[in-house]
């Protein structure tokens, strides 16, 4: 057979055999609505552990620009922007969606996809010393990811001074963890759950690309920063009705740590990757410890791997070169592994 | 066992199971992402033909507040307002979702849950009449759901008058068909899929109330109505990474008239229900042909009712009588109903 | 001559000659920008002392419906709506720009153009007593006006109490005073500045309608509860570069009691009108003590009256009958009001 | 007296004595409203003359930032963006009111201000190439001023190449004059009023900075590009209801070449400064042709200048350097110039 190998993102499968099982299991039951259902206050509760915060709100959305644009909508007024990364997410790939909510991104250089609590620190004291600060759009949070687009982490010496920043001139910190079992799952990483749940105001644990069919939990460590959250969610028309659906997964991820689990075998295949392409000589663009790898290639060695497996085309590298990567996933496989480095 | 009856909504239980079955069985394949799949494009072409409209637009949603706010706002101009029912879902239940898109909701009187397409015609010659009508919000669609808040049908001639006013004044219309199964499956109905997509502008069939764990299907007949609907569905947050679970869902739904059998055991049952209270001496609140039947009873009534069943609350009717209301759904057993029919 | 007489609206006319001599005598002074001026002080400082009211914070902007934007969107969260009379001018003449801000606006019955006290707690009550209260739009302010659309005023008495229910269910109250200076002016007023200043959390002095070229004077006795106000008014395209042009009219309309002379002035002029309106057995619409009088008309009374006199034709009232509304101004003159009144 | 001279802005005093004299003259007379006046009436036709556009649509609104705002809502479709210069003033001094409306600005490279045809071409060409351009935000017009920020003036080639790209990608192009009576008045300009309606979309000639109390004036040479005007006006709470104020100074502007006039005075007198910066060998930071000379002073020149000019402080250059402003404008006098050119 000829079809070729797809590692090209990582949700291209469906779930877990476990969140699977369940929702066959448990299908005939009748349950709450709306999220007050016996499922989605297990994996609540599961979650308020594994961040060590048992007083967390914690509230699940159904995909990642759906909950960027409601958390972010939720922490800021209506004059407040965002800043973050050039190459931030929210800032390049959602189709604006926090604008239309009516607020502005702000854009800091990126290094490597991260953004870095000096600079954060200079434009908060730019801003608050500009003598016009009142015809500014007013920082009201920063966004970040963990990973970043590019796969990169924050080690926890970052994170505690981008959030000690932030919270000096009394703006929030909001991260996206559209990938964070694959952030959770690395060798590399120092930032726990508890970390993010101490340094974060709120931040959101992705199930969509970790092993859900869909879903994303949110979790806010103090739940009066955000008021009033499902009254917001709802008028973003996120609010799942059969918010079984949702509780169901994050309780079977959350269930025996599978959700690091899952992370660290993807992680593990995508560092594989990465040895080979660099024994082969190929140019990494970060040394990325997550499960996203983002290298260079010329036109001939583009044209010849595109015969046999399916990747992501980033940017133009230069004129003669592109910037493509491989992602590995919760479901990724060691042969189709060995098969894509058998022919790097 | 003592566990009550719930007659409280139609989305209390999972899904249909030859949803999960499929699921299941393609759990382990790659498919494409964001609708560009086997599955979604298979559920497309069913739906086409079962609206008999080969061009039309179809995109999967996750649920119904998310879906009547990205179709109304890619409907109208910035400028424009909705034309529906007092009681219409979007007017009283979505949290303000249509106008934090800056659309304002226009209220004509309800009758029975519908309104009539004169009262339409008076409000648009109002409109077009007023030397100040530049001042004013301008009507640009009209907004009903079938089956309406109350259970209750528009018929193909009130829903062609209602068309037949919209395109004389050159606005569009478009149908909430959250519950359309139970339209669909109802004897009274003679308003069919492809009377839908010949009538209005827009429409949606439900899928969280009719049988799936979440989506909603929009038709957009003429797909030049709403150009870039992607973009429009990604920045509302709205487009599903992995859309095979939407796809998947809808072309289980219609394989084999499953959506229309589903709809009429639902309604055969609330049928039952409705004759039951009937007899009884109940009173009804509107004489629905579908799944959700709406009655008053007093406070002794309600007390006793409650110690055996769960219903939904609607309003006070008077000082001493509430309205209250059962719904059956695709899942609702003949026993339960039975159990139901005993205790009134 | 036979240009007919105007008492169409109260915006005809330049304005009060003491705000041109002021322009002009200032004109080729360099005066600060954006409300940073010596004029716009020292009409703070008036506006602050007529209304008892030493710490208020007092914005000048240009225009009702602009003024009504800014300050309902500052005092609104984002989930939050606006409860005010079904004739409201935010409902019905200012084309959605409250919903263009993301804010539903709720009806209340009106009575004469205003709305009731124990109605308003009626519809919070019923709000937080509902189950499903998170679905729905939350109230967070009552919006009135005085004089209202119909030109009648609140009592001391019943502003008190509407404040009161505002405050104990813990959402603000506003008051739109496009034509405060009518009010001010009216015999029947027993509602003074302080009081406003006292009972409300902001309320707006307008100029336009009241002697200005442009101009309407925002107060917010407590300067807490909008911070950052001027962003808000900037983000809006409402911060007047030459802050000067609104500082010098409301100065010169705040000098010498000049604001209320004005006022009573028109009312004086429009209660002659309504005398001989009811002399002549005109039905009125509401008693109006102010500026504005609502008569009925038949169609041979509205041709013949229409040779000579440009009026504001309301509404149908019914097959054969129209309300039509005169308006005198603070530039009206006796003269032309006796001429009126010859011709009814 | 020891008052300073100021040289800050371009708006520190009234207006040009013929719009203070005709405000005098037509105080009295009773004008329509909401700009349905002769004198708006009259401003139009000279408008559309000096254009040599007889067909194009003028309306006229208060201020630079209200509209920017509002013809960029009214241009473009809720999910398109603006693309723009970097220190475009939307983008960076209108504390996100495009934003607010729901659109991204999308940052194009600034050159002395201004924005590249060619870079704009690339930049559609990438997006329209992006396989995933629809999860992007979709650009729907550009966005340039002339002057620019730093007092730079496109050429009719440049903007004829804008122009042409901006067309041939099916997007608008939107030119803000706030300073065009600078533009015009400067001999390096050779892009005329006429040439502005053949290339352009839509842009204003500004009224606030040259010369005028309040008041912008839009043109749109096709009207059947902005359908609905007067109502995306009026929701923006920018319809000023006594037109005649702006109509009134329009229409003086415009007599006579007055507009023209007076801002070949003001950039006479620029010149003369910054001829005399250069000859003082001060660095200047672009070589700006029309009224704004920017210019890089180090910290002992700023504190011995301050003394006797205000100047606006724009950024820092360098650890030890400032980039200052002088403005002249159209009420500068020319001993005040001397004065400052014997300071430097």
């Amino acid at each position: 057979m000829d079809e070729k190998l797809d590692f090209s993102c990582d949700y291209l499968e469906g779930a877990h055999e476990n969140i699977l099982k369940r929702l066959v299991e448990t299908n005939g039951l009748k349950m709450g609505t709306y999220g007050d259902d016996s499922a989605s206050e297990s994996a609540r509760d599961r979650i308020r552990k594994a961040c060590e915060c048992p007083g967390a709100t914690v509230q699940f959305l159904i995909g990642g620009t759906q909950t960027n644009t409601v958390v972010i909508d939720a922490l800021l007024e209506s004059y407040q922007g965002v800043l973050g990364a050039t190459s931030a997410h929210v800032n390049v790939r959602e189709a604006g969606a926090i604008e239309a909510d009516g607020h502005k991104f702000l854009s800091l250089e990126q290094h490597n996809g991260k953004i870095d609590a000096q600079e954060i620190e200079k434009y908060l004291n730019n801003y608050e010393e500009d003598s016009y600060r009142e015809h500014l759009i007013m920082p009201g949070m920063v966004y970040i990811s963990q990973p970043t687009e590019y796969g990169t982490l924050y080690s926890k010496a970052e994170l505690t001074a981008i959030s000690e920043v932030c919270h000096k001139h009394h703006i929030y910190l909001y991260v996206d963890g559209a990938r964070m079992a694959y952030a959770l799952g690395s060798e590399q990483n120092d930032v726990t759950l508890p970390d993010m749940a101490k340094l974060c105001d709120a931040f959101y644990i992705g199930g969509t690309k970790c092993g859900a069919l869909c879903g994303e939990a949110v979790v806010v460590p103090d739940p009066k920063t955000i008021p009033h959250f499902i009254t917001v969610i709802k008028q973003h028309g996120a609010l799942e009705a059969k918010g079984r659906l949702l509780g169901i997964q994050f309780d079977e991820l959350f269930k025996d740590n599978l959700y690091e689990t899952i992370g660290k075998n993807a992680v593990d295949m995508a560092q594989q990757i990465k040895a080979a392409l660099k024994a082969k000589g190929y140019q990494l663009l970060a040394d990325s410890p997550t499960n996203q790898i983002y290298f260079v290639m010329d036109e001939a060695q583009m044209e010849k791997l595109s015969q046999h497996v399916k990747f992501s085309v980033w940017e133009k590298y230069d004129d003669t070169h592109t910037i493509a990567r491989f992602s590995t996933s919760w479901a990724s496989k060691k042969e189709d592994v060995d098969q894509l480095i058998s022919w790097l």
